[in-house]
């Protein structure tokens, strides 16, 4: 590959589109012209507010929502959002559901756990390590809102339909999936992403809110907690992270100018998930962890026979130029994780791998 | 300038050195031939565990800091420690110090009383306007810390020399002077800065705190809200801001190559700022606002003789590739932020422009 690059299947910080990186590149010692690099400009400049004003309207287009819905950027990733979630939205005597997925649900339930607010898990499937989405959930009608992961990274499951609440808006951690299709946003309150798998690199969470839901939050918390401190100041009551910020424009003008719409990247993924998973079902030598209608396709999990052989697996494939295809190391076993920026020569590398490898071991 | 750069003296984000930004740009398609760019690499990587340990030993090196103490990298800048602060340190019925000398140590004040913590203010020079920094502090023996901002960016103050305390250790908001001095680290039960001043870009707060101060952290706070999460977990609990601290570990590098150590730094800092100080004091026709005694090496703030000619000398020296030297919005007048990454150069390009508009318009 151009630059000695290597075929990139990490699961986050992950690949990014390389016209991105090159757009960067070549513009980061002069910005726009201006004889700054984009780490150096004001983020009170004509020049910076061009760059969040522009990410705002990307987010909102691809999203098909207007002004009842506000865009924020905040900091400290999805696990800075499960605390202050609860301290925004429930204020006292108010509860909520959440649905435990695994491993990042159960992060999210913690923090609410920690707080000693009233969380009800309506639904979970530990019970067979979170290999599946659960099926026909009661919600509580009196919940302020009813928290999902969209896609859970490191069980390689997705909600392929989001559940019907009665009208209990969802809020919803989308870090591994934002972007990745078209959304029903009248179902969600809040849906939010930590940039580092499908939207920019790390250090920042894109915040897409109701108004509603920001009217239910409490005047009194600390300013930096409250989503309405984000909202009144065009994410700038104090220093965003900028070059995070611009870096999660240019992949959204890079979905915008290479694909169209949601619908037609999710088109792309379908085809990339379903050649993965295709080879995967052909034969059984390589099993995926995730039942057939949970499958994500953003993270395809999967084990071989035993341990040895998937440590060779990863290692072959290294030295063939696929990297990050270790499982995270809570579960093991193997994984590919094919956000939108994985191109489809990098599947078509990984499937040919894949075969080959078979051959020689099967 | 080379590719058109301008003289840049915004007070943040601000400058960065020219050799890092090379660096940055060289390396951004392939990181230390890894064959992915810094911002697609995994945090869980050996790349980046180098690039993190590296930049807290020269953290540690710079400040003259062992074992005793601990570097740690958050999210959410200076701002978002003003609340941790007091949950962290303040347990039931204590209390804290804290000076105000001008609008961040207000800030940080505001958060104690959102909180209903118990803050007393023992010091403020808001009856000048914040034009001094205040002497002869009486402390209260109690108190668990005592919080100051050593580096006033929009007030152009700076403490010069730190306060006996009577042994309470000192909080500092460093944002916009860290780095640029030695400290006398045995006063300091903590230091933070957000990074886009001094560091580097926006997105990540460096908070350096000691052993002692850790040990009074309550266990039942939200996991992201306690620095003892980043203290276990080498700052990597949830994913960190990569591509920040890689580019402030390269700041770092740039300190200890092009200078040694602090007291070289310092040097050349008092060597800049004198310029500019100088040229202002020989005529009166530039008026620094700063007490002589508390004048900042960083932030050089001054009046000219109505507001028209202020707008005047901002729009000539932009004109004349002379950058940011607009006073903050809530004081206006003009600034020169003339952080560590300033070069010389700039600082001769500035005072021959002054020398000159004062010419034809004194």
């Amino acid at each position: 590959m151009k630059e000695n690059r290597i075929h990139n299947f990490n699961a986050g910080p992950a690949a990014l589109p390389l016209a991105v990186l090159e757009e960067i590149q070549a513009s980061f010692l002069n910005f726009q012209g201006c004889g700054m690099s984009i780490t150096e400009i004001s983020h009170r400049s004509k020049w910076f507010d061009d760059v969040i004003n522009d990410t705002v309207e990307r987010v909102k287009r691809l999203l098909g929502i207007g002004d009842g819905h506000k865009v924020l950027f905040l900091q400290g990733g999805a696990s800075m959002q499960f605390p202050l979630i609860p301290m925004n939205f429930l204020g006292e005597g108010k509860s909520a559901d959440y649905i435990n997925t695994g491993t990042w649900s159960t992060k999210a339930i913690k923090e609410m756990e920690i707080q000693k607010k009233s969380c009800k898990v309506v639904a979970s499937s530990e019970d067979r390590n979170f290999a599946y989405i659960p099926k026909d959930i009661q919600f509580n009608a009196d919940a302020v809102y009813a928290h999902i992961t969209s896609n859970n990274t490191i069980k390689g499951t997705q909600w392929n339909e989001f559940p019907e609440t009665g009208g209990v808006p969802l809020v919803a951690d989308m870090s591994s999936d934002i972007m990745c299709r078209p959304l029903p946003m009248d179902k969600f309150g809040m849906i939010y992403a930590g940039a580092q798998k499908n939207l920019g690199p790390s250090g920042v969470c894109l915040v897409v809110v109701t108004d509603e839901m920001l009217s239910l939050i409490p005047e009194d918390l600390p300013s930096m907690f409250k989503y309405t401190t984000y909202a009144s100041k065009n994410s700038m009551y104090n220093t965003p992270p900028c070059f995070s910020i611009y870096t999660m424009q240019l992949v959204l003008k890079w979905i915008e100018e290479s694909f169209g719409d949601l619908a037609k990247m999710e088109a792309y993924n379908i085809e990339k998930a379903g050649k993965l998973y295709g080879a995967m079902d052909r034969t059984g030598f390589y099993k995926p962890t995730a039942d057939k209608d949970s499958r994500s396709l953003m993270n395809v999990t999967f084990r071989l026979a035993d341990e040895t052989l998937e440590a060779k697996f990863i290692a072959e494939a290294a030295e063939n130029g696929l990297g990050g295809l270790k499982g995270h190391r809570s579960v093991g076993g193997c994984r590919a994780s094919i956000y939108n920026a994985t191109p489809m020569a990098s599947m078509d590398a990984l499937v040919s791998f894949m075969e080959e490898f078979e051959k020689k071991n099967g």
